[in-house]
């Protein structure tokens, strides 16, 4: 029934692509993709047979190879951008299909590494893609590949590394352009492919790439296919990533452990001290207390809190799930708190608890802390904070383990390691190039669309908002629990049907 | 010259043994040992060869077989003291010495199991005792056994395990009784022994052992022959040791390990809950903020300071060795703290630090707090005092991981795993029981005698003073550097000399 519908529908308006109303772009998409969902799954899973790891520099040439020709098939100039002298380096891969008289360029993201995989944690061989009936924590079942004249199931699931993250783009993006080619449809944009290779390991050349290609990678608006969807199950828009820094702070004890009988209730215990140096710094309740900690976050705007109330109000059913029934800063949503900058104890250590616990005064003790960073805030700038907080409760402040004549010339010693880390990006939603995204994804789809003005989780994104100087919006296809970076890492096959969707509505966007 | 200085002493006040003063007596003592220090030394590593693991029944029956006999050899009446159907519990040495008109009877106790020893960690095999001619750490090197006519200096080792810790006295004791006979003096004491052979293992069978023969052990006065002189090198009598107790913190945090970056700043993080509950527990400068802590301590009396006064001032000395400039109740010296209760963290974990910290807000967080007790304190009511104080913090106690539903009931959520413990034992330095030890001890040692009111340590020496309702001596021979509980323990064999001295001024004493 509904597919008599879109038929029709399509025939009506697809008589000049020059009438062809963008509000009605997803339902050719709908109907090159009940028509082809055979061929689309095939190819995709050839695609998903070949591994992926970043340093696994053949295999990643070949998924560079199956890319290449793929997009070269569908009329795109590619090429690859490499460094001169790094051979090893997984190269971006680059293209260029352009449209007569497009007067706007979108520059498309997307990675073709995956996380490592180790077999013995998975169901299936990682690289050996395989189809399900459902999740299979909704008991589904493997399945063969569907007959000709059998329909494809959009719960079906692919299970397979990278099958999410991040190749699901991919097998939208050339369905996307098989669609467009078939119905002789023109785009409104010209397109620029920028296909990292490497963005698991942490995408560590993509500054030089950017600063080394920069001219040929202009454009106006970056998208980057990348991430799952809403956990709701809704569509979303995301604008931004929390930045992250972090450091190690260790405090000292005595210079050798002692017997906690002997010396207990005399000798300073590290313990102690960093129980009281990190209870200065926050309250469990969530506030900060180093000052000026908050002081360079961008305000939020009143656009920003729009978005807000476009977002489903998950909070207390993710508590419910956690076992939580309390939160960190009381009234602020979780979303909304990514607007902040955090301080978050990731570790702790000193001596020993459990069955391994000795009658010892420990020597050190040492706190691991996470910081992500809100948009204003300077990752080296807050790790300055944090030690100006810690020299403020008495500590002489050292980046190596203090010798006796050091131990010996200050009170309180605290060991800071600082670590790396970039700075938030957040693209305003006010922008009016985005708007135009924000558009043609509504329109794409039925459900509320989520405007979600930054993510908890970080991407190097601020290297391409430094460099490239343009807004950067990120559009997610893959559903939520698609285990990625985990073993049976999965796709649901309707959100590449969703992929191709609103890749068809942005690419014929006014 | 000194050699023949004592023997014209000995010359002197031998002519009888009833005008025998106990002044000399350990001018006796030293030319006994002076003359047959060899046989001594033999005797000793014979005793040291035979392994005494409180586990290894087998050996630990030859060890007691060895003291039997030795002890029968000088006219002891010697048993095993067991429990019925527990042939595989290392029995306690029971015996008797009887003086005919003694009023006055000692029990002493040594014990003669050993620490386990790794061979892997030792110099020499732990069994095969090794004469040095120094500590290992003076740069002393193996020395075969002396010939007859070469003499043995007193600055010579034995390493071997037990060679302090605490087969030491069973050398000087039987010395010391050789002594006797040889000079055909007589003691001024009937003398009970009571050798535990399963010290190091927490003499889990004590309280039974001194229970079923609490009439044949009945006495005036416990000498425990055991642990190291002061780390000054001077001579010192303890009169009790700290208790101990200890419980383990465990706080809740999400349910599952949650991104530190999806969920920063909203989901509460359990090392900043463990760490704020800890610094309401207790300053790091000491203070124990837990109400009532203090409360049960059994007041310092004017005696208590004079022994204080006795003590060598060794802190700074020590603190500068540790590396340390501050110390925690400031004022309060080393010796001083053992008379107060402690609070003190041994260990601190919270999912992972250093390399293998993760984006993680963890689980939970751990605490293990050691308390060790002063005189008067209870140990259950100790654990009772921190559990209100936790409880005060708003915290709702468990003793097992919380389920979903006790999480959702309940804001903040602590595990509190009680560990065991035992009171502290001190007996008055102003008992006039062990006013005639301590004079005795001041006769044979030219140095000035160290009255230490409370050791660091702990031992279950409250079994001992709870059944038998008698005052306890500690009265230590073995050097302060002598490994105990560790790879290459030793002892100086002036120290041997040093026990057979104040055993024999002891033995004689009025």
């Amino acid at each position: 029934m509904y597919r008599i519908f879109t038929l029709s529908i399509f025939f009506l308006v697809a008589l000049s692509t020059s009438l062809f109303a963008q509000s009605q772009a997803v339902k050719v998409a709908q109907e090159y993709r009940d028509d082809n969902a055979h061929s689309i799954l095939e190819n995709y899973l050839e695609f998903l047979s070949i591994p992926n790891v970043a340093s696994d520099i053949e295999n990643i040439h070949k998924n560079a190879e199956w890319i290449m020709n793929a997009f070269e098939e569908r009329g795109a100039e590619m090429e690859l951008l490499t460094l001169p002298g790094q051979p090893d380096v997984p190269p971006v891969i680059y293209g260029e299909l352009n449209t007569p008289g497009a007067e706007r360029t979108l520059i498309l993201y997307v990675h073709y590494d995956g996380q490592p995989a180790d077999p013995n944690n998975w169901t299936h061989a990682p690289w050996k893609p395989t189809l399900y009936s459902a999740s299979m924590e909704d008991k589904g079942e493997p399945i063969e590949f569907p007959e000709a004249d059998e329909s494809i199931n959009p719960e079906w699931r692919i299970y397979g590394r990278s099958a999410s993250d991040d190749k699901a783009p991919f097998a939208a993006m050339l369905s996307t352009l098989d669609a467009f080619q078939e119905n002789d449809i023109e785009l409104t944009s010209n397109l620029k492919f920028f296909f990292d290779g490497e963005e698991e390991n942490g995408s560590p050349h993509v500054r030089q790439i950017l600063e080394r290609y920069k001219e040929k990678l202009d454009g106006d608006l970056w998208l980057f296919f990348d991430g799952p969807m809403h956990q709701s199950g809704r569509p979303q828009v995301v604008f931004g990533v929390r930045g992250v820094t972090g450091m190690e702070v260790t405090v000292y004890g005595p210079s050798r452990p002692l017997h906690s009988g002997h010396y207990g209730g005399w000798s300073p215990v590290p313990g102690q001290m960093l129980a009281e140096l990190l209870a200065s710094m926050k309250k469990e309740t969530g506030e900060i207390l180093i000052d000026g900690f908050n002081d360079s976050t961008a305000p939020i705007t009143q656009a920003d809190k729009e978005a807000f109330a476009t977002l489903p109000d998950v909070d207390d059913e993710i508590m419910e799930d956690l076992g939580l029934t309390w939160t960190e800063n009381e009234g602020r949503s979780l979303i909304e708190s990514y607007m902040y900058p955090t301080l978050t104890i990731r570790g702790l250590s000193s001596g020993n608890t459990g069955e391994l616990a000795r009658n010892v005064i420990p020597t050190t003790a040492t706190a691991t802390l996470g910081i992500r960073l809100a948009k204003g805030n300077n990752p080296e700038d807050m790790k300055d904070k944090v030690e100006a907080h810690i020299r403020k409760q008495g500590y002489y402040i050292v980046r190596d383990d203090p010798d006796m004549e050091t131990r010996l010339q200050h009170q309180k010693i605290a060991k800071v390691t600082r670590g790396g880390g970039y700075p938030a990006m957040r693209t305003s939603v006010e922008n009016p190039m985005t708007q135009q995204v924000v558009d043609a994804l509504k329109k794409a789809t039925s459900d509320d669309l989520i405007l979600y003005p930054t993510m908890g989780g970080t991407l190097p994104l601020y290297h391409f908002e430094q460099i490239m100087q343009k807004p950067i919006v990120i559009v997610p296809i893959a559903n939520h629990d698609n285990n990625q970076h985990a073993p049976d890492e999965n796709i649901r096959i309707g959100n590449i049907w969703y992929g191709i969707d609103i890749y068809f509505s942005i690419f014929t966007m006014d």
